[in-house]
């Protein structure tokens, strides 16, 4: 039985870092409470808690841009995890490029570096 | 002006995830507020915000393992950073390993997959 540390934020949530798991891009960052860290481990495909929407998530429900889980990684506090995933679709981000960290800082200023995959108005409709 | 959005969290901080420049290994996840986030532009240290000693955290300041920023990524919220840094004394976890997530899901535990680097008695004293 694995134990995560869920009691250190009010909402019971810890960060889940998504990884690429051959190019060892981060993808994406979201948070997962105990039901979807379980329903990941069972059924080896990504399952966070939406924030914003305040119910578990599988990612790739809407755009299909599914996270198959190839391995999960423990951080020595118990309070965070790293899934490392093949990311269907090549695109981890609601906004269409390959990871969400498609910028960088420049200076004063955030200069896209990330890849573009598809259009939102595409997918999401 | 870079602006994030410090204001999802009752505390006004978020998550700053300190990966590897080279081998792109995810080292560590700790969090930043503006003070901290401004001192690591600044000083090309990473800085965090020590949610356990309520202050602001230069990342080595103990060990002497600091952190060189090399680049930094922003997400497509803005509430999740990147630091990509070059890691002295090439390890990142307080245990002595090279990155906190030292531990693989396998099975029903947790099996040690990373490189202990130092004893943790050596170097907080």
């Amino acid at each position: 039985m694995i134990t995560l540390d869920f009691t250190k934020n009010r909402e019971g949530i810890i960060p889940a870092i998504a990884q690429e798991y051959e190019s060892g891009d981060v993808l994406m960052l979201a948070y997962v409470n105990e039901e979807a860290f379980r329903k990941t481990l069972e059924t080896g495909k990504a399952h966070y808690w939406s924030r914003s929407r305040h119910r578990l998530w599988l990612k790739g429900e809407s755009s299909g841009n599914v996270q198959e889980i190839k391995e999960i990684l423990v951080d020595c506090d118990e309070d965070t995890v790293i899934y490392k995933v093949a990311q269907r679709g090549n695109a981890a981000c609601h906004l269409g490029y390959d990871s969400c960290f498609f910028r960088k800082v420049e200076g004063e200023s955030l200069k896209i570096v990330g890849k573009k995959i598809f259009d939102p108005e595409d997918v999401y409709k």
